[in-house]
């Protein structure tokens, strides 16, 4: 049995300074989400198969982590499978208690999912999700909401960040007065390059993908455009209503410039720090998103997106509730982390819990220690006795490997006057105090 | 797929209300490790089934969750499992972690464990552990400090506990004195249930299991103690010390006493408002706790415990590094949970997470509101917008059902005279203001 433990792959363990940093993201993302008046939810982290199956396309389905069956029950197949998401338990969840729940319904939900991808760096089999949804309206005051939930969050995380919007109904309008209503997708993942191939290589591809050059034509004039947001959005209708070298007009494309003017109009008028821009090449979620499209990347520091989502109009129709309009974002926790991490972000102190170690001289120093300790904890003071009467240097190694910020060294000579010794350990100032002075130690210790 | 879909036996979902209830308690008991000092951490939910295996007897392999195999290796026995509690993964991770970490090292533990039991009232196949332990010392500090988190959780959660202790190294020298060293689990087993049964009941059973009357007269002796805790103590000193019935004498129950003395003394010393009191009959943990062994029962309200743990010597031996010491205590968060709902003892207004409703009158209404909206959220107060203007009844429906305290029904004539209407839908009480008031609004509100 002496082997050394370890754990599976692509799973980690987290220590008391990754679970600060953690709680810190997650925390500051709550107390927004709170404050926008979404619920929050957990859902078990085992779900049926039949609920999981088929949501994920055959790739998702073979990732899916299975449990075994226990009991009289374990050589048949699985019944259970490991949350892969937290978009499909909410599905479920809304259709299983759409009764008791008050439409719109927002919610948010912070867990961990599973996937048995092949782990390698920067993906685990294990990662936390941070979802939030708004379901049961198609307001685009909802996509309002999460434009200012990203302000916000990025705001009290002091990470500079783009805001990317689209929408798929404009894709759509695009491909129709192009005249190729099928070819939406070739369209967009052709466009999705244009930063990195420039406009000839995009337009060779949409070529190699069946467009006409008078089709190319279009959407090129729809590259083209440029100026503010609302110039660009007035120059699209234009296009989207026949003024396109193509003629055609598209209502769908209409509809998605609407949604699109409505949610600028109240981001102009809510007022957001965050810079927010259409990007008709935003892509993510085709198959799925039906109105919005959002990312949100990191302006100064090197990752993908760290945050998306967008409007999804059938979400519960597979679990038989039709009709709900729902939009959602996600926020990357792991990728939040290296961001915080790599620009310096954190706020300091974030790993040390204990703010003042007392150390173990004896026994009877210790009990007359323990009243000051007991209050200092009752005021909300992080504080420890050493619990063995070690050697001085393993208690200062203590302090120093927990960095722990201030040790008091008080032995029976510090009892017997009634009073505590207390050092900061980074400046070296040191100071006695009555053993009853709570104030002057705590105003010491702060 | 229109089959209403539902999760697996023995799994919950948790609502906004229930959420906002474990999280109260979660970070009540978070807060107060925080000031004790102990480090959070998390570890996997999966783990190598062979860190599993053979750590929770024969019944508890069958409980395990195991994951199938993916890909190429589906076909092969499962390697993984889910965590069935927090101690095994503590010890791996002490184990796998030990150059890192600096002992003693304090860490708490706040996730789900999983395990294969028939479902039942009040038992769950997911449920969430609050493990706390100091590994690495044998200083009765770290079971005072444990008593001292006992008492300051319940303290906060406003529940009257009583704190039973017991130690495993008595339970021993009782056996000793008696005469029946080897039986030290009959004993126990049998004083477990003097409350239920009586004295006579439990010298039955004691005979029954092989005790002569010799030996049941000794045990009669230790049972029939009464004073305070310096009392008993005392007496079961002298008694353990040869001057029982039997004469014989118990190093190990000396040692047992000795431990039960300092701690005491450090609990006199240190101030506790809970009621603690040293129970022979307390058995939980028996195989394996050799020191220290705590139980916590609510005392106004019919529960099973609620919190236990105790002191185990060899943690972390099963995967090689021996000799290591530690205590810990475990709160069961799905009985406190019963508690506090039982006894009333939430604070109001847990459940509501929105403060401030804004009916939605029309677009240019949800305009001139917009600015406020940002503003009061910036402030930290929940408020929302109603997404689409509807009939007001569904609005304050909305608003009925998500008990939201306070409504906003503003529309052009006030957004023209630069006001807002706020009404506090439990007492009636409606004012207007400037909409630029946010301190007279903060205040109305609050």
């Amino acid at each position: 049995m002496a082997q050394k433990p370890s754990i599976p792959k692509g799973t980690r363990d987290f220590s008391q300074q990754e679970m600060a940093r953690r709680n810190y993201i997650f925390s500051t993302i709550r107390s927004v989400f709170d404050t926008f008046g979404y619920s929050q939810l957990e859902t078990p982290a085992m779900e049926n198969l039949s609920t999981l199956l088929g949501k994920y396309g055959d790739e998702g389905d073979k990732l899916l982590f299975r449990i075994q069956n226990s009991g009289e029950k374990a050589d048949l197949p699985p019944e259970k499978g490991l949350r892969y998401d937290l978009t499909v338990p909410f599905a479920r969840f809304v259709v299983q208690h759409q009764n008791e729940i008050s439409f719109p319904f927002k919610r948010y939900q912070i867990q961990p999912v599973w996937r048995a991808d092949r782990p390698q760096k920067g993906r685990y089999r294990e990662f936390y999700q941070c979802d939030v949804d708004a379901i049961g309206s198609k307001s685009q005051l909802c996509e309002l909401e999460l434009v200012q939930i990203v302000d916000r969050v990025f705001s009290l995380l002091k990470v500079n960040v783009l805001l990317k919007i689209n929408n798929r109904k404009v894709l759509t309008g695009l491909a129709e007065i192009a005249g190729f209503p099928d070819k939406v997708v070739d369209i967009t993942v052709a466009i999705d390059k244009l930063d990195k191939i420039g406009l000839d290589a995009v337009k060779e591809e949409m070529a190699e993908r069946g467009l006409t050059p008078d089709a190319i034509a279009v959407i090129e004039q729809i590259l083209a455009l440029s100026g503010s947001t609302a110039e660009k959005i007035a120059a699209m209708r234009g296009l989207m209503q026949g003024g396109s070298a193509s003629g055609l007009v598209s209502e769908t494309g209409m509809k998605g410039l609407d949604e699109l003017e409505e949610l600028f109009g109240y981001i102009a008028a809510a007022g957001i720090a965050t810079e927010v821009e259409i990007d008709l090449s935003l892509a993510r979620g085709l198959n799925y998103y039906t109105g919005a499209i959002f990312e949100v990347k990191a302006k100064d520091f090197p990752i993908g997106s760290i945050c998306g989502g967008g409007r999804y109009d059938n979400l519960t129709g597979i679990f038989g509730l039709p009709d709900m309009s729902g939009v959602g974002i996600s926020f990357g926790a792991d990728r939040i982390y290296d961001v915080l991490l790599g620009l310096e972000k954190f706020p300091e102190g974030l790993g040390s819990c204990t703010r003042l170690l007392f150390a173990n001289m004896d026994r009877d120093s210790v009990l007359f220690l323990l009243p000051l300790v007991t209050e200092l904890r009752r005021r909300g003071v992080s504080c420890e006795i050493y619990p063995d009467p070690s050697k001085l240097k393993k208690q200062f190694d203590y302090a120093d490997r927990k960095q722990i910020p201030f040790l008091s060294i008080s032995g029976s000579t510090e009892a017997a006057a009634g009073q505590v010794n207390i050092k900061n350990l980074a400046s070296g100032e040191q100071k006695a105090f009555p053993v009853g002075d709570i104030e002057s130690i705590l105003s010491f210790i702060r």
